[in-house]
């Protein structure tokens, strides 16, 4: 982690340092425009330095800045699902809920671009970045509910649960961002209830999870 | 509409009915591949056809076949949406959801491909009409609701739940078809219901809606 030592112009920032503002400028502009009307040269005019140092970060182009920056997005995505395993069930999911929920806000266009697909910079590895945010949303609510081996149907109900976290997040924005964040967050967290209820009454395990969530949160 | 003249070697059809035969020769390859493994050449060989003759209906190459092909099956999939406006609402639903779940299962791979994204032939142009479905399905559903103005949280509800029918069908192919359609469908017409309820507890709209649901099938 060298010093970007020629670029004497700007404050030396490490190689590291360096690299994620520019991909924060890069995400800030992807939250209000297309990813594919975002060039490098954008990026060197919001982070304030020349267009060949951005060149040199992400001589791969646009494509690489894209997949650096949405990499650099589900890295702070998976950290809004930290959240201690301690005290009742629901409101550790509340507060997730609320950290993904600025995460979306904040990222706006850029969250939709990259979830709705279409987009010219999407490719099968930008996909399986998503799929591992998803995945590993599913793998921590399994481990709050204390399950290590999840059956089919609990496996589906708490990833059509995600799913349906991503669409309500996408049309609240399209929606401008009504109703408040915090009814969305409860209306989120009442219906993963309702379906581990629809589940429960077919699947032992739901039902005993269900149980364990009434007594301890109720 | 003349016949295809030029190949008497294969049976004289309609320009539309070679166009149709040449779809779902492309459909069913789509079903087992992913788009972009699938040549026109592939597809005059499952039709039986001269690789001429599929360049004739397809100059714009796999591209145009693609998109052809996703028109073809949207039609499809609107049509497992006709449901007669008689009857209990919920047996409706159920109807409609085998339906769907046919189509699911006899397009398999495609259908994942096409609703995964991150293939090289996903364009703007093929998550419109796949958008189109949606909005198409949402509709339906309002309609035999008999809500002609649905408001924003009622909206959302029916939509993030099409979400929801998506995630599952995905889930579900890729769980080797388990659990059996039948229950697969009971479970996503309970989880309409659970979801609807959650939302009434903060939108009158729907709070009606669901004693009239209750007060017609329960």
């Amino acid at each position: 982690m060298s010093p970007a030592a020629s670029t004497p112009a700007y404050r030396r920032l490490s190689v590291e340092e360096r690299r994620a503002q520019l991909l924060d400028a890069a995400l800030s502009l992807f939250a209000h425009r297309a990813p594919e009307d975002v060039s490098l040269d954008d990026v060197a005019e919001a982070a304030g330095v020349s267009r060949p140092l951005v060149y040199r970060y992400f001589p791969g182009g646009k494509q690489q800045l894209y997949e650096a920056a949405l990499r650099s997005a589900a890295e702070e995505l998976r950290h809004c699902f930290d959240e201690p395993h301690e005290g009742p069930l629901l409101p550790r999911l509340a507060r997730a809920l609320d950290r993904y929920l600025r995460f979306v806000d904040s990222h706006d266009a850029g969250f939709t671009a990259l979830l709705q697909g279409g987009s010219v910079v999407e490719t099968s590895r930008t996909t399986a970045i998503v799929d591992g945010v998803r995945r590993a949303a599913a793998e921590h609510i399994l481990s709050h509910l204390d399950v290590t081996d999840p059956g089919p149907r609990l496996r589906m109900t708490v990833r059509v649960w995600i799913t349906a976290v991503e669409a309500a997040s996408l049309i609240w924005l399209d929606e401008d961002k009504q109703p408040p964040a915090e009814e969305l967050r409860d209306w989120l967290v009442e219906q993963f209830v309702a379906v581990l209820n629809v589940t429960a009454a077919r699947d032992p395990q739901t039902a005993a999870l269900v149980r364990a969530l009434a007594s301890a949160d109720g």
